[in-house]
């Protein structure tokens, strides 16, 4: 098939997948992998899960610094608003709720019609101060839109926010209508942290694309999750839960490799793109999933081992670890939640980091536009009759 | 600000906007900007355009080849069930339509949702076959879904779709509930045939990553409408029409470009990315225009005429031509059609190149994970205790 290119240019190829291509610069953060290291600002993000809120990572990541008390309570006086759900959302949620196919596509659809009913202008007419109002008015309902899915495919009713309580331990609330452990509460607050932004990955990358046609930010957000809900993304949580379930116990982690391996499979939840080293979200989340005492997590543990045992004889020299998913999964699962929360989670947590790569893309305003390489017959060919 | 790159990699600099640079292999077609010409598979869009119907080249671009009378009953018989509403999406629509700020967002809202009742797999753990079936189930009900916003909008119950009746006459059909004029219904017709597909511009290249990370092709679909919405993008053909009512007469022209040039404003309608010649869009569209004999018609060309010459005067050599929105807002406008129907409507088309696309993405199966570079203070910094 000959390949036809216009002349006069001189089509630059990216690397497949676009690896190792930078396409954006960024003052939100890093992943350093062959350190096995990711910070947002200039601050260790595993740091950050362990000793700040998510509210005040929230600030960081938004607002550029972390939040002195006073800046602390104006962000959450501005957030409080939006952690409810609106009455527009409350009569569309019931018929979305129902008859979606999961939570996942359900708040797709239930973020698009809350963005919906906001009236945004696109970002392109926007102030940055308006930018930043939307992020907030997009982002803050996100547990309240996922809890209500969650209760009502349950038939039961939603549970309006708290706003006295932190974020985390309101997204608990809001799901089961009981006052969470504070362990549970702090061990999702430390993956939301954790969860808050990795790089210019697929979502991240989809929000800044939209972003530069002048899209509205909602648009932008409901972009970003469409690439999240992906089995290589978002989704990946509840595949290497799956996994876990399909090993059963330690000793059968090593045939079970084998075979999957052999019949050309994925083990999901082992390997990264990125990292060459151990995962920074994977080894803190071990920590926490190991510090909430579960049975879960202590088998997840000695399966890793018997996993990356026999990953390390079939593929030697690849390092093929535990990511993030496989960590993450058990966290969640420790904590009460259904494997259909997982990937919604993910979302509530890495939403806010969307929204700091749209702000950045909006406030750069350039069209992203790349080309593609034609591979088909020589054009134009003669149109034939009908 | 010290710029900090990870230890043993050397990134490749991105072009900014990706501008020339190849990032998807695509047997869909081409644009050559130097010659203004695109073509679709091997034959030229505006050929297809003149002489096919929009049924032949959505066979085209999905199957590779222009149909034969067979394959074409095929077609038809296979996008039938799908053009009409589904009862989960009437009982969802009356919310989404009333709540909605505009049918463009409504749009996003509702296809999510269909898409979110049809049972979607992961198109990663779908077959091709089955990839091809979602891509009709989801592509050919769009034009009754804008419809039936549209008239729930006005307080007008939705009109049900007519099989018997071409795609393009039963759009108008559904839109207004009465037999369309012939000349429209072609005239939309050809511009929906021309709007299916122009390279991985924003929204295409949306829905290739999003599907890069096997996600449902529900969500790639309105991801990559998220895209489209941005007034640079699908947003443009109502902005252009602005421009030709804030003109008004062709006499009045030249100052307001001077004014709009001098104070940094875009000239929505004029100029384009890509081509350096006569965008071919744009000149077919204008035939069309004209032949639907409007008032409207002959006034955008000679503001046409007086617009690209001021330009000419202000920004010489730059070859600041109509773009493809400039006629298409003109023709859909000629049409009946209101300016909330324009952005939708394009979409209604370029669904049907987004699902192409998408449906080659999927077939390659590979992740789509580029780089950013960190601009930023020096990281790791410690911690301020809190």
């Amino acid at each position: 098939m000959p390949i036809t290119t216009p002349p006069g240019s001189a089509p630059l190829d990216a690397p497949p997948g676009l690896k190792g291509l930078v396409v954006a610069e960024t003052a939100l953060g890093d992943v350093r992998g062959e350190e096995g290291f990711y910070h947002y600002r200039q601050y260790a993000a595993p740091d950050l899960a362990r000793h700040r809120s998510l509210e005040d990572v929230w600030h960081l990541l938004l607002d550029g610094t972390l939040p002195d008390d006073a800046r602390r309570a104006e962000l959450a006086d501005q957030l409080a608003p939006f952690r409810h759900l609106s009455p527009a959302l409350l009569r569309a949620l019931p018929a979305i709720a129902i008859d979606s196919d999961s939570i996942a596509t359900g708040l797709r659809t239930a973020l698009s019609h809350h963005a919906s009913t906001l009236g945004l202008a696109p970002t392109m007419d926007c102030s940055a101060d308006q930018r930043r109002h939307q992020a907030l008015a997009l982002s803050a309902p996100v547990p309240a839109i996922v809890a209500a899915l969650h209760r009502i495919r349950q038939g039961l009713d939603p549970v309006p926010a708290r706003t006295d309580l932190s974020l985390a331990t309101d997204y608990l609330w809001m799901l089961d209508g009981s006052e969470p452990d504070p362990a549970h509460a702090r061990a999702i607050e430390q993956y939301l942290i954790l969860g808050l932004d990795h790089g210019v990955i697929a979502s991240t990358f989809t929000a800044r694309v939209a972003t530069s046609t002048g899209t509205d930010l909602g648009s932008a957000l409901v972009a970003a999750l469409g690439a999240l809900l992906g089995p290589l993304h978002g989704g990946a949580p509840s595949r290497s839960l799956d996994t876990l379930d399909a090993i059963g116990t330690p000793d059968r982690a090593r045939d079970w490799v084998r075979r999957t391996v052999e019949e050309g499979g994925r083990i999901m939840g082992f390997g990264h793109a990125v990292y060459r080293t151990d995962d920074p979200r994977c080894v803190l989340l071990r920590e926490i999933a190991l510090g909430l005492g579960s049975e879960l997590a202590e088998r997840a543990v000695a399966v890793e081992r018997e996993v990356e045992a026999a990953l390390e004889e079939l593929k030697p020299g690849r390092g093929l670890r535990a990511n993030v998913e496989w960590y993450a999964a058990v966290v969640m699962a420790s904590c009460g939640m259904d494997r259909s929360l997982f990937t919604p989670t993910f979302a509530a947590s890495r939403v806010i980091g969307w929204c700091a790569h749209a702000l950045e893309q909006a406030a750069e305003g350039r069209l992203i536009r790349p080309s593609s390489r034609y591979t088909g017959p020589a054009a134009p060919a003669p149109l034939p009759p009908r």
